[in-house]
């Protein structure tokens, strides 16, 4: 099991059904949950057979948390959040996936969290790409 | 800013009144939720002002990391879950804490997230002090 075999490792199709992907960093891929509603990302480390956080291999998790942490300083930053929500839950899509989630005081869901509150609001096209060309920005992937 | 200040360090009141003490890790407050629907522990890293999971400074990362595996598999094991939920939200209380939760497919709030559903059911003090023993076996801090 090594990061070194990207063959080994499918995203859930639940998960690529509700994201769009911004970017490839070393360990995790970086998605974006299709809710305009907030700036929600999700990072997948492309390793195969991960459902706990805990089951990440000890020698990935140095990596792991400072793309989390890249990943939540950049989503902050991006969308000027009052808090940043970060969690790995995986009730409903078991293949491990954090999601990094951008909250503000005047969001549908504050100060609860956002999951099963009233329904996705989709990304224009236009407006999916700017998001994702912002974030990157940010992640310095450009 | 340092562990070696303990004394810089005060847990939220609101923490302190929802749950009880279970164990002090190097870095961690380990508490349970007066919740027994849930095994639901709490890590709060005895960090004065920290806010979000990203704010924890480079130095304590792997501690961190290591003490939240170490209570995840504890929790996982005393509840024999069927998954575990990992969070840092504190929306509502801001003093940084990650939440390490066991669910179970017939657990009250299955498969959403546990937070907001219904109300909590506190434990007896026998069956606190018995849930704390265990989970403190499983830390091995017996």
């Amino acid at each position: 099991m090594t990061i070194l075999e990207p063959e080994a490792f499918t995203l859930d199709p639940q998960l690529e059904a509700d994201t769009f992907p911004v970017a490839e960093l070393e360990l995790n891929k970086i998605l974006i949950c299709n809710d305009s509603r907030y700036l929600w990302c999700i990072l997948v480390p492309r390793i195969p057979d991960l459902r706990d956080f805990h089951d990440v291999p000890a020698e990935f998790k140095a990596l792991l948390l400072s793309e989390l942490d890249l990943a939540s300083a950049a989503v902050q930053k991006t969308a000027a959040a009052y808090k940043m929500n970060v969690a790995a839950l995986g009730n409903m899509v078991e293949q491990l996936h954090i999601h990094v989630i951008a909250r503000h005081r005047d969001d549908p869901a504050w100060p609860g969290p956002i999951w099963g509150v009233g329904d996705a609001v989709p990304y224009t096209s236009a407006d999916a790409a700017k998001i994702a060309s912002r974030l990157k920005a940010e992640l310095q992937l450009l």
